[in-house]
């Protein structure tokens, strides 16, 4: 959004000053929180809010900011309590209380006609699954799940070989070893964005170890994100589906 | 269970269409999981259902599942409440408290000739044993059970010297600094399977130190796998009592 | 060997009163070491050398205390200088310079009819194998070789997959993420050893990466060895391979 | 390359049965390795040669092989002793000596019309930075470098803003605390690849400090790859480049 | 407070003999507390209660003593039960709850002309950041608050850079990869105290990549305390703004 | 207690026969524990049990074995509810809750002439603290508590001095950075026992920090237990009063 | 040095287009590296030269486009070979080998008032002591230097208390354990700025042992630079000592 | 040494002025280090030369120091190379090339009438048991040697049971898992000094298992110093055997 248009906005009464003020300068001063109002421009994406650590209010501030420069908002590791409160605020805001996440509104953008698949390696790694399908669909992309495809049964995987072959961007999900994108980045062309989750016991260190062996990984072609963080492999998938 | 078994129980109506597809391909695809069909065919037994971080829904499908297809049922890391919910659902179910397992009938397999010791080091390391002896046993195995016989009072484990000797294989169960394996291993013959557990505080961080004792072991013929994973140690013990 | 059989030879003349003072009290002391002379007879195996950090002169003690005794000498972790003064030592010593071993006479046992097979992720895996498998020869043992046949190509494992399936025990060797043991474990029905190897850079950090990988094995069957040790390996393979 | 126009060539006196054996079972078995045949075909680039902790005569064996079957070579971690005796047996062969490369003929492909960014913090950064950026021209990449942009100096990154935007995607390589992804990740709409480095010292722990710093960027649109892996940041650059 | 003070006072029957010998030996012994009564003397300020792991009698006892001597009281860690215990004793004690410091009274200086400035990266980061900014103005200073000025969204650092060039000493409060203090420090001329914090998930492990981060900063006259230590650097920052 | 004692306490109806065969063989079988009834003997103190991870059951079981050989009984790390369990079924019992200690009766045992000093560095170590000064008095010893005397006030240790250098033993507990027996061990002749307990927040990591800072203790005659292991530091100290 | 400065020197002749047009931009291109040229005016000090993973070549071209702008060299982390060579070009080079440092003129400003402490723990510790101290005069500073004041004697400390209260900021370098600076913490009113180094062995781990104490420091008023950061050291005290 | 005896010697001329000087004060300043006069009347014993890091003159000089107020001398950790040195300087200097010391002179004390046990699990943890036992030697102990003794062979250890009983204090030294003074503990009634080693790989981590398996030792009575520190438990032992 350039300054022009926030000015015929400001002329013509759209908006009022304290907006027009905080688009020129980029970003709304909550007190609490500045939010960046030109993301979308710079990174292709609006700000996406970080629940964790955050109050109902402050979630609920930033979101009406967010909706008020006119974009859709998406809030990640959302407790039930902060999303019901959120939810209470927006009637169109939407819970996934296995992904944690809040949704009002979806990036009102052009689908792209390439998929992103999702693969898990495990039905306990299903919620960080989801938060990256989920994350990829509020960008407006179509989002083939294959889920249970974990190593240990490989015809599982290679069951669903053609479906993962027609993505052009793959997010693959894993706990305990991890070693499921080094498997599925030797079957593909595509790039494949690695996801290790904390599922697993004693020496998992919470998703050290997945982490490490995707780090590790004898297959090119794939690269890491944090463990747990299904949004960044979401956003990231879809940054890629959209070359 | 090959393809002809599968046609010709669909042509005699023992299974509908939908239970043929699914063992033709290998796996039922529940939605939230993959059923491995063919896993007792590839690894000498059904796949086990890993409790933490399913729900009670998903793992009672999976338990259906694995059931309509002719298997024994063992779950692990199975909390109460959960449990309780599963145990609702099939009348046969049993769970064992302590080691976090719930089990719906017996693999239905012919006996070993012979045992498989399950030695633990202290009292407090006793659910993680019971978690390998309970597995063993639904594997068919016949199992001796040595708790508390730690290294700081020898003759405690010397007292049952002619008990270990005559086990096929033996698992041993310790925390703490995870000696006990050691000592063992330099009194045996057989492979000794070594798990390490998270009873300890401070330095042990949280196994840490106990796994790093057995995988640094002096004796031979010693292995090791995850920490608190009684049940890999009584499946891996239950592979080999059948060689 | 028991204590009549030592006192015969004594009587005999066939040993000295210092051997047979050594073999009743179940070591030699050599001052700087106590060879262990009941490890046979307890462990089914005689004591190994573990070279590192031992004098030349030391590892040469204790390799003629273990021949004077009867047994076959194997020694792990040799230099290549300290080999050269072993072998110098004597006459049928071997010393194989890819796996750092020295070998003086091979275990006189009987060969187990079943086979070992010893399969690594990559080529720069090979010193940790052949490791791995000189050992289990040492002790008398039939190996089969798999060799490069990591998860980035999955074809090259499954061309070797009936050799693989005729194994009675595998050893699985493999750096980096160390994905190799649980794909292997998902194929076959043996008991699986799997060795982390320190091939890898970065945050492989020394063997941790594929280390805990293979403690966190999806597969079930699956147990593990310490960072590097193939000697282990080997050992523990030919103790289930005789069971 | 498929089946039928390898039992053409065979017909036509092209290659000989051990190689036309080789490309029908996917892989060359040079007994020490088994060369991947099939690479090209499935993954979209024929094998890479991980050059740690291989001999000259193993890699040579490798390239020949590759070679043979009509790939180009890349070689990576090549030690100066190890290159000379490469670039002996090749006539030519390039050794990128800062890279630690090896090149024999480049991947003859296509040229994409856009092109990849490399970005380096430090001048101490430049080995891997320079790997990447190699790797990305041998698959036929146009690079744009941009050397010693730290974020402790923010102009010297800005003045290269427009060149950063205009690449499609870019590999961002920093060692010691490993904020520069984070920044340039605020400021462009591209893929990030980041690249740890083992620049620095005391807490760097090897390159652990940058690279968890890079796990947890606060910038979306980012993700890893191993400590000073240039290769993998600049293989996975070409596949999405040439998305 | 020298030994002639305290005799004069005793003299004067302004404190008692209990009291008098608690200052000429430097400390009040509370049985299970020794509070420091020189600490003012020695190191300008007098000692703060830290709170964590104390109940709340032994906050009040500390509490007492130190107001009978003479002391505004600061205890930090407090939570929200003590707190409420602690202020039921003071009737000037002050809770500040997100901070979680309770304070009585302000030490009683004489105002720096000078200021300090606490940054934060993110909201989740503003219980720290208010413990820095709080406890520099119990001890008497002006503190400028900048919030939510992460480095993902440049423009809202740098239009407050005015603000910021303006303090003569900065606290940098970051989460996450922590690379705000960096960037900050490669703007000004002020030394920067950088405090890591706990915020961010996964690979944060617990703010140990922001510390390690902030450790390694390519930015010169950054120095860093403990994670979430947003006491230590408001502390801090109070010295070298009194300099 | 020896062999004879053993059968004259059963001839003459003092014991059943159930205890004369557990004396005799060493340990008591409960089934869930076996108790080393010769460690008194062996060790010069009878067993103690660690409570955690234990039932209250488990534990009254215990204590009720030990009690019948007996001896006094000593349980650490019991919650409170445990405790109320186990004090109802003995009328002597005494829990010390701060120290999480359960004691039946003391050991009958001479009281040293000499005494053992516990110093600790601040209030929130002090359960740590009174786990080994309680666990000193147990075993019948005087001992001297120095509480917070930590290193930032030094003139708060100096003041105790003389009673500390009257000791000759001393056991020192510390968190944060446990800077004081490196201190302490600078001043005195008796050898320290070093405690790092979990106190503090951050980077000590669950009392790490203290750990290590101990371990490398510039200071000579320092030595060091488990995190939090008051229990340890006591029952050594016992040992090396009682030479 | 402002745009007008420049335009000046350039139409009087005193520099050329090339060095006109880097300045204007605020940075010096030299392929390899570009030379901050405002680092002077944002951070009060021009760009110091992190020798590490640097070519002799680089460091002279560094150097010399410094000089060229009129700055004094600082290069950290030379090694002695680098250096020769660095020496060999420019007549006025010092190099400091006990520091690692390469000096090239001095910063040529006015001398602060006050003075820089640099203590250091032990005699090991000198040549991180030395790096500090040799910064700080680089940038004109006057420095205490009180050396081998480790905590084990601390009357070695106290007989310099008088010159470490005298100075304004106070460096405290130390390894193993790392507790000088919370004893001086203790002990004076200046900010300390604490060195961890990797003196030490066993579990030191490279330094983490006296950084870990370092951060947790009981002492209020400390901050903490990485292992080894001499250099940062001196170059924060210097920012202090000028405020 | 008291100040009379100082002042006495002054006036006799057996001390010139400087050392009269240094005496009083505590420590001789030798610019780069302070050597503590005062260490033996505070310790028990003078300051013992930590060899790392330091140069050989430094050694020299501070040796002559020591010397010269009459105190014997050892210094750890020397190198070949520097013990050369300053063998050549002192004519009665011993160098013990195993265990890194060279010592001139003995503390010339009283001889205690009871002994010291050095114990040690393997031959390659010789080195720093050498350390132990030569420095309990040097400070006037008899000093007990059991070599070899490790856990994977129990009568080596229990052929050496009554030698090691009659010892006051025992030094345990062991490597890999370090379980040797868990079970030497539950033998004895003497306070063990565990000492892990760094003997071991992979997983070893330097010494890492070894050092958390003591730290954790289920036996009581044992405490623990830094890995390879053999100097720290033979001058631990002293004292303890000294009581």
């Amino acid at each position: 959004m350039d300054a022009r248009e926030t000015l015929l906005a400001l002329q013509a009464g759209q908006i009022d000053l304290e907006t027009a003020v905080d688009r020129l300068r980029g970003y709304a001063d909550l007190g609490h929180s500045r939010v960046d109002l030109q993301r979308a421009d710079r990174n292709g994406a609006a700000e996406v809010i970080y629940g964790a650590g955050k109050t109902a209010r402050q979630i609920i501030d930033i979101a009406g900011s967010l909706r008020t420069n006119g974009n859709a908002v998406l809030a990640t590791r959302v407790d039930p309590e902060t999303a019901r409160a959120v939810c209470g605020e927006f009637s169109d805001a939407i819970h996934h209380e296995t992904a944690r996440l809040v949704q009002i509104g979806t990036a009102n953008r052009d689908k792209p006609a390439t998929r992103i698949g999702v693969l898990c390696a495990g039905t306990s790694d299903l919620p960080v699954a989801e938060e990256a399908a989920l994350t990829a669909e509020f960008f407006g992309n179509d989002v083939e799940r294959v889920r249970d495809a974990g190593v240990a049964g490989l015809h599982r995987l290679l069951g669903s070989l053609e479906v993962i072959r027609n993505c052009r961007v793959l997010v693959v999900v894993a706990g305990m070893e991890g070693a499921l994108p080094s498997v599925v980045g030797g079957l593909v062309k595509a790039p494949v964005i690695a996801v290790p989750t904390s599922v697993g016991y004693g020496a998992s260190f919470g998703g050290l170890a997945a982490l490490l062996g995707m780090l590790n990984s004898c297959a090119s072609g794939v690269s890491v994100v944090n463990i747990d963080n299904g949004f960044g492999a979401g956003f990231l998938a879809n940054r890629i589906n959209r070359l």
